[in-house]
């Protein structure tokens, strides 16, 4: 009897898609149901993910995809289709699991409410990266210890937004839980201007940008003659994978829709 | 009405005393009741800890100094006189805050004992650095989800022993959670011997002794496409104070003895 | 007129050769001349590569290639056709730009004489990566005045050998110029064997093994109240290309065979 | 026969004067020949350092203390009196080491001239770190290879200004080498000002103000798939004394006055 868990997933030609194909194609536990895509239909989902052929052709009829017995649907789409696939994959008893952002509150419950109705579960996450998500964790929980602070992250060159969206969730975790401080001397004068960095909450947050830089956040912590550092790399979008991995796992056991893959980390 | 902790600090002419009567004599919510050192009787407590004076004059008299109203008594002077300042103190219904080790079980269970009769909290802790604790839990948290890491611990070049106590440690709290699994290549080869550094339950520890360095330490973990990385700096002594308060202000709070300093820390 | 330098790619079909390919393609500078490779004959090159079609296709005919009016050619074979390969090119007059390792010194010489009589430059060179022979040329200036040092290298979890080659020679570099001098105290013990990594010369090696690395080194330095860390990370092989288009670039400027592209790093 | 080198140390019971004055009384190769300061009169120089009796006392009278055949006089007071204490030394024969900052060029020019009458070597440094300056000449070695780059430096939380002296002077090293290069994405939106750091000659300064820091400095590289890092951490005072002793050394061997601790590193 085969135990592997069946995975559509939708999107496969994007750049996640093309990851969460490759996943799903190596990893033992998972089997690759169907291969969604407008733009690649027609393609061997193996090659579209640079492997040996799968024997699974990229299609572009979702529901037909959903029938045919999967257990969960990966989604990496746009906030267009991403409701109306997750609705879809629900109304056929597969799991979502969705890394696109953009779902209204309003949207959440309904998807919550229909996942329940199904008794099967679901997942909605912006974020997959296991150690990006200990990172915050664990900054939050020092905080509380020590609230001298500052955040410096990195990305490639041509980012467009500084400080990064993650970095900025990981500003808002630790504003929750520590204590109301304005940091540095109250004199403090820059020689020029920006060099300590952007204020958020008594802190600050210093973004560098490099080529060559996937993504890197550190959040340094100074106290009485000791420092803490706790940093994360991510090097390549494959990094994500363990995550989409363990979403697919756990929707599985549960029922009902979890919004945030920190739910999933003790 | 003053609120103000009163300590007794024993052990006051050594490196870690001198250290816990300045923090005593610095912090605003704590007064120093006394100074207790037989070597540097009669000096004034300011004076052996680089300050001005302050008035209390060291004694060698420590159960006079227990019966002047103190609060609390912080010890950090060897395993031979630990264990009978600590009763002393509880006789007298001053908290003890000690950071020498070398307790024994039973010693602690009756010192436990003692604390509760008089209604009073007692810490003994062998390790008063926050930072280096929070290390530890993070350290072990994250093993959870990144089951491949490596140690890297930095000291003086003067240290006898490697790994460093507190590595071990750090390898200890770790392996309890780790899912067992043996990293490397079972091939791997050592060009030079030791290159890949001590094993420990499938792990590996490196020790690194420079001068100039106090105390770091590192564990990094290695996941697909991604790293994660926690690190503690020590710069001097003065890094256990914040520590040494924390527990001082704990033991008000409770009844009984706690050991090991990890428990005040969520 | 069209300056753009004709590169002729040969083993364009290996792990090194598609970069070269991709590098060639993308740089407004390079031109791809012709792209030669055994068992990717057909393939158009830019395809090969990942990239849209470039109307190269590849070849298995070496000599041809070289006949065609190009002015460098790079290669990524293996040591046994390598020597055959160079020597081809520079009797067409083509530079040649060699990443493969294993030539003698009497072949080196041979080659530099052939480079001579055809008034062209040539470079045979292990490693191409800029900044880790910067780390190298850095570590080795500072080891005149940092003569306690310890190497820390990253690599992949199944690499097989510890230390690795770069950080070998890293460490050669650094005896040469470093007072001779024994790291650590006489007495120190190793509670874990191997904990204080692979002895070289005096100071330590330590070889870490991770998932999701691709080649980290580091050289910390400790002295008096300071520490100083020269850090290399190389996150995939397309950083190597910015160092062979530096050796093709070079090549164009100079006459007779240069061994290592250290020479070309002042 | 006595080869130590005969040291005064003016300013002695200044912070670096104290540092000053412990490294030549625990240097073999050096010897105390007077210390001099106005408000430590009286005071046993080994005491006023923290170290046991050394049998010369602190004395307000340069001129005599230059008198007694010394070699070098080593100051560190404040821009007011260090020309003259120069001179004075100079006059004497004694070889000036000046961490003192705030001369003139005219005062150097003619500092230099009196030297070159005496026939005697004299140096005036505004950072002794060795450390620091190796970063900075690699930074600048390695800014012509790898143009891209960002500084963050850290020090301790009440430091008025930002960014660091040190890191300007890096900067101002970086940019007299490097290509003209503005870095980032030229639409780059800032959603917290400041985060991208200062501004200086097309590449960013970050300033990070912690507790529990002295001065640490990072310069990142990043290039096409690979980063380069080199970091600097003085932890104390005393991490300049190595570069004293090399100062007092040198002035010894050579005639004229240098200006910054550079020269003396090739």
């Amino acid at each position: 009897m085969d135990k592997r868990i069946r995975v559509v997933v939708s999107g496969a030609g994007g750049r996640m898609g093309k990851e969460v194909v490759k996943l799903v194609l190596q990893d033992e536990e998972l089997e690759l149901a169907a291969a969604v895509d407008r733009s690649s239909m027609g393609i061997d989902a193996g090659s579209l993910a640079g492997l040996p052929e799968a024997g699974v052709t990229v299609t572009d009829d979702l529901d037909a995809a959903l029938s045919a017995g999967a257990d969960v649907l990966v989604d990496f789409t746009v906030p267009q289709s991403a409701f109306n696939n997750t609705t879809a994959a629900i109304r056929h008893g597969v799991r979502p699991v969705i890394g696109t952002t953009g779902f209204t509150p309003e949207q959440i419950a309904e998807l919550d409410k229909q996942c329940r109705e199904q008794g099967i579960g679901g997942l909605i996450a912006p974020n997959f990266s296991i150690g990006a998500i200990l990172l915050m964790k664990f900054a939050a929980q020092a905080a509380k210890y020590f609230p001298h602070l500052e955040i410096i992250e990195y990305h490639g060159d041509q980012k467009l937004d500084a400080p990064s969206g993650t970095s900025i969730k990981t500003a808002e975790m630790i504003a929750e839980v520590r204590e109301e401080l304005r940091q540095g001397n109250p004199n403090e004068e820059e020689l020029l201007e920006g060099a300590r960095g952007g204020y958020y909450n008594g802190f600050r947050i210093h973004s560098v940008r490099l080529p060559g830089v996937f993504a890197q956040e550190e959040v340094v912590f100074g106290g009485f003659g000791q420092s803490l550092k706790i940093r994360h790399d991510s090097y390549e979008r494959a990094g994500y994978m363990p995550g989409v991995k363990l979403g697919i796992q756990k929707v599985m056991g549960y029922t009902g829709l979890v919004y945030g893959f920190e739910h999933f980390i003790e």
